[in-house]
């Protein structure tokens, strides 16, 4: 059974969302760094979502839709597809709510990761990336076991849950003339417009994809969903092949611009995290500051938000960038 | 010129420091994490003084010193001999308070951290550390240029300093059973527990030294300053060979017990710090969280407060740490 599609999401529902996560989610804190204003000229905010439960902002979406299921959906559980930060999000999300939860993973995941999926209580089933389909498992295993299975962005209450994090930098920051987000599927972005929307509408919100996988950007200036192989690129969390039926309406109508970083660039960026700002940053947390950084976007004397959304790497992985 | 010793600090000092550090040090977050809570069946909150302005608490006690010069003092400057984070804590301070400022480094310290220092506007002097005297070096140029020596940790205005991150976490933390805190000379200690002794009298402060390095713990025990050759151990910032004589009574009369961790102890601690709370932290800065979970002192349902004392560790060595 999968959850039916409302429609899509307002401030009203990011708003609503914030009071779900009160007490539940942690409220990331907010840094500066003087060398990071002095390099780029700008006033410069972190968000720091990095910080957040399960390592990525990814926890506040899963939990936000798991929290309206019905007693029904609850007491059948839920079922998502992914490697990377939204398992997590859903496994704990999952936990805290006291429901069953399957997550689909390829069978050449990080053991780390499998690990702490299961850690948080999640059943892991797994597929071969190479011969298997992804969805039409899921799907499947919904059916038979009756679970829902949520998307990890194309949902309002996904898309209203990641809101919150550009929400609470809103209200922490007064007058903020930019706020850089990361762009995969496109749902912490569509949740930052509307955030921004609402409570500084003179707040230009930019999107930051990597430059291997600028469908986003394409979409952008095409003015429909442009669909790209899946892109080579350091952000794994942004390797997605197109923006959502629900998440581009509102990048498309809300978003200042979209422009693109380097894989050398985030390279780069996480090492400045790590060596002026002591922050461990995972390579598709870093977009934002990377689009910060390339110049992409004149921020002289700009007060600007930056969204890092998560920091969930594979420590020999992370030790290498470091290394570089 | 160095500064008359003016009598042992107090709270109200910490207090005045808190004061004058208002809106120039960052008030440093306090992270919580389950899975620390849950590995060590306490309720942990970490006062992360990594992301303190430089990287390390050492700035608070630094302004704080240079903040009370007189203006002849200012217009001569400000001498410190340090190869680690006390290095650049005086010279950040020294250009907000617009005055000179002269670092004596050995001439083999880390090129990143003569660099950082240099870019806070300070000048670097540098000694053969096999064949030349620091402190005489020190205590000539003083004398010439007449320039007020800054010591590390030996000062009531850098004790009274170092007390104001413990004095924002119990600020910000109601009902501390405990508060760990890493020992070198002492200062941040003995900081800690005037702060204690004032905002919450119930908690009791235990420093962690390393097990090489346990010159506080057999001074502790002694009833008088024990000194030791220089300790070899990963924790450079607490490699320190004796307590001063105004931290030793304020530890001796104020602290619950001494702890000590190993080296390996302070590495898996470093590693559990970026694999789950995402914070860079240097050996030395992970002694209190190490001291917590090593047992020395039991734990299990009780409030405990942990100061992460700095985060400055060059990335390549920071990088073999992780892929160990």
């Amino acid at each position: 059974m999968n959850l039916s599609s409302p429609p899509a999401p307002t401030f009203d529902d990011v708003s609503a969302a914030a009071q779900r996560l009160q007490g539940v989610a942690h409220r990331t804190p907010v840094l500066r760094s003087t060398s990071a204003d002095e390099s780029t000229g700008a006033h410069l905010f972190f968000k720091c979502e990095n910080l957040q439960r399960t390592g990525a902002f990814k926890f506040r979406g899963a939990y936000n839709t798991l929290k309206q299921f019905t007693p029904e959906q609850r007491e059948n559980g839920v079922l998502a597809f992914s490697a990377g930060n939204h398992a997590q999000a859903i496994a704990l999300s999952a936990r805290l709510l006291d429901m069953p939860a399957v997550i689909v993973m390829p069978e050449d995941a990080p053991a780390t990761k499998m690990a702490a999926t299961r850690e948080y209580g999640a059943q892991v089933v797994t597929y071969n990336r190479y011969t298997e389909d992804r969805e039409a498992i899921s799907r499947r295993l919904a059916q038979e076991r009756g679970m829902t299975l949520v998307p990890p962005f194309d949902h309002p209450h996904v898309i209203a849950g990641q809101g919150t994090a550009a929400l609470e930098l809103l209200q922490e920051v007064p007058e903020l003339d930019f706020l850089f987000v990361c762009v995969g599927g496109g749902g912490l972005l569509a949740g930052s417009i509307l955030a921004a929307q609402a409570l500084a509408p003179q707040c230009q919100v930019v999107g930051v994809e990597p430059e291997a996988g600028n469908d986003g950007q394409q979409s952008f200036k095409a003015g429909h969903i442009v669909q790209i192989p899946t892109p080579h690129t350091i952000a794994d969390g942004a390797q997605t092949q197109a923006l959502g039926q629900i998440t581009f309406p509102i990048i498309q109508n809300g978003a200042f611009d979209m422009v693109t970083a380097s894989d050398e660039q985030l390279a780069q960026a996480l090492r400045f995290f790590a060596e002026r700002m002591k922050i461990v940053v995972e390579p598709t947390g870093a977009l934002a500051f990377a689009g910060v950084r390339n110049g992409s976007v004149d921020l002289r004397g700009k007060r600007v938000g930056v969204l890092i959304s998560g920091g969930n790497v594979d420590l020999p992985r992370y030790a290498r960038f470091l290394a570089e």
